[in-house]
């Protein structure tokens, strides 16, 4: 039985003190008190999120601006003693503090604090979003996690065919956006080439916000001829996605060759060929 | 010849009895007596559904609203004697009300009792929309109820990769609609953060309804940045989908039994049980 | 050697008589003459909607609108001249007036000859647009045949799949139609429930006009939803066609087994096992 | 080892002279001075339409005007002592001139020097953004071009299915328009028959930019059937895309050339030769 967390071996205190204790409740998910933490840090995290988000609306805010206030220092105090005992416990706390969820957990507490001394501070609380990335990290250990690498790698196996296609599209979008400028002009809503790039990117993807539209016959026979390339591009990015996503359900077939008809595709759990009831040979993997 | 409502036998009552004699025409599908009554239901749900519709047009109603009254209270009085009957002469009416159709059918006509008290209530009659859903149900003896049960074992065995999707997708619309919120501000209709996220998934989606567009530079740059991270993924639910549908459709497995080990799944060219080698009988088909 | 037009055999003039002769020019596709002649109607046909769909632009009637008024009715003359030919040069006269392609050349040529009497008739002219798919008629006889007849078989075999998932987006566009109608209100544009239900076909397919949107929070929070369900199954065609035409395509192969290895795929052209090397039987078809 | 450059062979002059020297450096791609000029290249290409598109904003162009005149008349010079190089130093310098990208090199640089003389021929600096497609060529020997080329591939032996399938949407689109413009008529916005099939385009594409919209109730109507036919066929480029790209995809063929007649095209798994039934060399790779 392999380890779920050879992380715990590598940064983990040793021994049964109270650091290897807390360090196997914040950091490690296998017990039952790191997953009563995992689950009051996803609560937590989604709480300061959700009220850093209604604070934002003039309503909400003008009525319960000041039990928002509360909440939202009740959260990064939570949050500050959570980093301060992330750094205590583990071993190494200068390398998880320059780790991307480090720099996120401190980014996360950063601006409440400094809001203290400057004023508008506050609208850095934005980071804080990020933080809603820990829950995946979180949940990579459960059921999930097979999915989400097929769909991953899926991604990692297409990106040279991704980064082909979206260097012929913003071609495409500047050629287009050039084109439509000099054709309906500033006084359509097309005041520069980059905003004619904007547009040409709203069109081509089938968004079509309808702030700025071709008024001209010229501009709209363009406009046509672009949105039907933007048409049948579309099917690129699907079908490579496609293509290599079925490609990659495929190769999860055993590939061992019978050793009597030769017949290799086989299912995950064969030990007979189905064509010859051959014995198959075991297979490496 | 195996019997098709096996329903009908733990449900209905025994015997030839008037109340076996209507349950078979109000809940089976086989016989003639059946298969009228379902096709008047389909017609009366249908019916009463475009009545309710059309009341809600101002011109439709200043003509017609007396018509649709009458109509309205037939309909009522129709489903309210087939509600009955469903309870009379079912062998168990506890838990057919406490079913999902079972309640459909009883909110179907409840508002328009109701608004013989309580004003305003007939607008509770959208609920009756849900009937519609009977229609599937009587529908599925048909030839259809193989391609429908494809359709949805293939969006079941999608699931969690639709749901690690959707995560995705919502992390990345909390995190953009964050940012055009920092970026635009309120003047110019990102109000809140709530709003700049519905904004983002109506962007990202390629919907665009124009409602609320940037008008910044930095905005424009970064909504054509969110709008072709949006054309990119729209591929992979379409990708995890067909995937999904062609393996489903490959797999359209031989139904054998092994004699050996009794595994019933096998290819469809397989003619020895991958499992333990025995040859497997020919199979009718 | 099979005969490319067995419709000539079957319903064209015997003997070498001027009827025959025309016959063949008209009906036929094959010689010279016939090929003469359809790229002649084709041209026609291109010109004669030209010109109707110019006549509508108002600079370009009040310009050429008398040059529009002589070609209008030279089309006219040519169309009405060639579906007497075509009544007097074949066999069965009553029945190529009936067939689709008779009632669509009648309907050509009848909205300017009814214009003489009745005003206003001239707007039927319409109907021409229908005799463009007399193009695809001709070109059929090209090699784009195979190609319109594996996407045309695609979509027949999908034809159930697709009816059983319009089925399901319209009752979600009847329930979601139905919601949006009682939270927004006539007041925010939603008038009624079929104005609803445009709006929500509107908005499930991301075409999203933007000409009714919602305005209350609860109205964007259901519409953020009803974007996300019609995002995932925008895939379901998508899905549906893809994996009947791979299947398709895949179906090309030649399915014979080796007598040697029962290896059944095999390429089209092949006459030997790729496995074992055994001769393959020859396939029947 | 095959040379990577067959084209420098062509049109190359033969020696060591500076005339050599220099069109390896302009032309190759090998060495490293030449690889040296590429990079100078695209970074040129790339800085002089960032300026071209920066002076068309308002508000940069008041400010940096002056520079942005600098600065385009420093990459004009460049672009022309760079293309009487090219000239100079290729041994066929009509061909050059008259190829695709000769004109494009041409026409990069001419409206600058045009502006001299003719007042707004400026605007023809678009014509610049075509350079961009010398990227392409340079990246051509990079480790995308296989990736390009299964891209493109597809797309090529797609195009008679795309052709099909364009023709189809190019007739729904004029049917459909031309109901619009019966149905809705001037008032609504659809002005003319090119206006509705602007629209039709604009609506069956999912793009829906909202500036002209159905008001009446058969015109919401018959919009909703457009847009779910629309929503239907996207399905069809994507299918064909997706269906062509795995095929491709799944044809990565054995390249090994049969001993005995010579057929070099095999299926991954193949020992023998399908025409032949030869045993095939085993190949290196």
């Amino acid at each position: 039985m392999r380890s779920r967390s050879p992380f715990t071996d590598q940064f983990g205190p040793a021994g049964d003190g109270w650091r290897a204790r807390w360090f196997h409740i914040i950091f490690g998910h296998e017990d039952a008190a790191g997953r009563r933490f995992d689950v009051l840090l996803i609560i937590a995290i989604l709480g300061s999120i959700t009220v850093a988000m209604l604070d934002t609306v003039a309503s909400a805010h003008a009525q319960y601006g000041a039990f928002f206030y509360v909440l939202e220092w009740t959260f990064t105090l939570a949050f500050t003693i959570e980093y301060i005992m992330r750094i205590v416990v583990i071993d190494r706390p200068w390398r998880y503090a320059r780790s991307f969820f480090g720099i996120v957990d401190l980014l996360a507490v950063l601006p409440t604090w400094i809001s203290l001394i400057a004023v508008g501070s506050q609208y850095l609380l934005v980071v804080r979003a990020l933080r809603i990335l820990r829950i995946f990290r979180i949940l990579k250990l459960t059921r999930y996690v097979g999915e989400a690498d097929l769909l991953w790698f899926t991604l990692v196996r297409a990106r040279r065919k991704v980064l082909v296609f979206f260097s012929a599209i913003l071609t495409l979008v500047l050629i287009f956006g050039a084109l439509m400028y000099l054709i309906e002009g500033p006084e359509d809503g097309f005041t520069s080439i980059p905003t004619s790039m904007y547009w040409a990117i709203v069109t081509m993807t089938t968004v079509g916000f309808g702030d700025i539209t071709p008024k001209t016959t010229l501009g709209k026979l363009l406009t046509s001829l672009i949105i039907l390339i933007g048409y049948s591009i579309i099917a690129v990015p699907t079908g490579i996605f496609t293509a290599e996503l079925a490609a990659g359900m495929r190769a999860r077939r055993k590939r061992v060759a019978c050793t009597h008809c030769g017949q290799t595709e086989h299912e995950d759990d064969a030990d007979y060929c189905r064509l010859c009831g051959t014995e198959l040979p075991a297979s490496e993997k």
